[in-house]
């Protein structure tokens, strides 16, 4: 199992705190709130890139105490987004955290040659969510990629099953979401499914249990599993799932987040230090814990010897 | 509103009943159960289709006391397909519905040139769902078309806007999902949500506001709405949501289902007659209340002259 609960992600968190996450438009309400805990908690401390005045005047506001020093005035958004891709890129900050500026904005400043935080690997981003009666799972990719080729989709998987090693799960189960299980030539994502299994059968996915073409309650409900009869050692049991675009992705981890009440964070992989994206519409409390997830994270890749 | 809840579906579906269910491949527990049901509450009259020896096992089972001519014995998934959509051409059936055999089998018999069920009119799937603390809300298409072109695109919100004004909605409110509300020329749902937007602004799609690209949240929820700032006629209250693909309409509604407690049914749109196409891992009560929608949706079909 990935993680328990939150509360293990924040405690195991601690171990590597505090981290120093560089915030790309902090004037925001529910941004400063989740700082503000986070750092409460003793997990992170902030560099606040945005409108100064704002800023001020929310931590005002919500009663937070910052360093002035940690504030950098920056008005536009391409501003906000380089100073924090600059702020890690310098090793001042350990995590970039997106704001109150618009993904697109912020991930243009990472892409950047010269200036950014690319790595040999792909970047991607996990999802990830605790649903009711069932374990945390993880859905990638709904946040950057648009709708990848095949070598893409098999580092996405490599990336997210990468993520899973450093947290202590040796062979993650990974599901390739298709809307039926048998293979069709007329429906791309089944024999996506079918190919990514074999190359993760073959060693050219490494460390990961990859089966699919799998219907998403195929993937996770033992129910649905044996009411179709599927043989699987993945359905029924998935630890991450994979989606062949970003629409499918971002539409079914907003239904599981906003009906399914289930608790999200979000991780954005091989970049040289993690990054947060959470939405806008998102709670203080979600955006919190994907701080916690991510200092976590950051600090296993230190271990690791990887930044 | 399209509907209040399914009691309200029940009782004008009972207006119309009981209309002739024709079931290929009836030899299904669920299946016969929602069956049992239905003919009880007077809402329709099946011709079982499959295996006879099995039908009439399960019946027994069920205490299921059913008519023996109404069973017509039929070993093979194509013979039951091939069966139930003749009884539906030959007006001996005002409805098919999949039992026990794959819908890709189904569709084909109902695809046939010669003796299929096809008009003029695009075939399309609508999967329905009333989730908790929002009203009735369509998904299109989710279960027939794969990765449609823009003009199917186009033909696929028609269906589910004519659906919508049979069942006395006059102007749905239609969402085209993307990742975003802005337009990226990188990503194909947010462009086919400005072209069909402005397609029914010109009257290219009639009877519907449609609006997009919107997420999923801002389609549905007006907290997401206000704080992303959107001003849209559409968002935070579409009564249909229209995906791109079926990989994101499955999903997204297996995920709804599975996790977010919201009771399904569906139609399928632009054949001779509805067709039930349910998942085997339904419920059931969901199939049963599939049954309902399909003969209220044949009730008036009949009534406007339209069968």
């Amino acid at each position: 199992m990935l993680f328990r609960d939150y509360d293990e992600i924040v405690q195991e968190a601690k171990k590597f705190a505090p981290v120093t996450v560089a915030v790309a438009g902090a004037d925001d309400s529910a941004v400063m709130e989740a700082l503000k805990r986070a750092e409460l908690e003793g997990l992170a401390k902030p560099i606040l890139i945005g409108v100064k005045s704002e800023i001020l005047r929310i931590a005002e506001e919500l009663d937070y105490k910052i360093c002035h020093d940690s504030v950098i005035d920056a008005s536009s958004p391409d501003e906000c987004a380089y100073e924090a891709v600059r702020a890690a890129a310098e090793e001042r900050a350990g995590i970039v955290m997106k704001g109150r500026i618009q993904t697109s904005v912020l991930m243009k400043a990472v892409f950047n040659k010269e200036k950014g935080l690319r790595t040999g690997r792909i970047i991607s981003h996990v999802f990830f969510i605790k649903l009711p009666g069932y374990k945390f799972v993880g859905l990638t990719d709904g946040g950057i990629n648009i709708a990848p080729e095949l070598p893409e989709q098999a580092a996405i998987i490599q990336n997210a099953a990468d993520f899973c090693h450093l947290m202590g799960l040796a062979m993650p189960k990974v599901a390739v979401l298709a809307p039926v299980e048998t293979v069709s030539e007329k429906i791309p994502s089944t024999l996506y499914g079918a190919v990514l299994s074999k190359m993760a059968d073959r060693g050219q996915i490494k460390g990961a249990l990859v089966d699919g073409p799998l219907a998403f309650d195929s993937a996770l409900l033992p129910e649905s599993v044996k009411e179709k009869g599927i043989v699987s050692d993945v359905a029924g049991d998935a630890d991450i799932l994979f989606v062949s675009d970003i629409d499918m992705g971002n539409g079914l981890f907003k239904g599981l987040v906003h009906f399914g009440k289930g608790i999200p964070a979000a991780v954005i992989l091989g970049a040289k230090t993690p990054i947060i994206v959470t939405s806008r519409a998102d709670s203080s409390e979600c955006k919190f814990y994907s701080i916690a997830l991510n200092v976590l994270y950051a600090g296993k890749l230190k271990k690791a010897g990887e930044i």
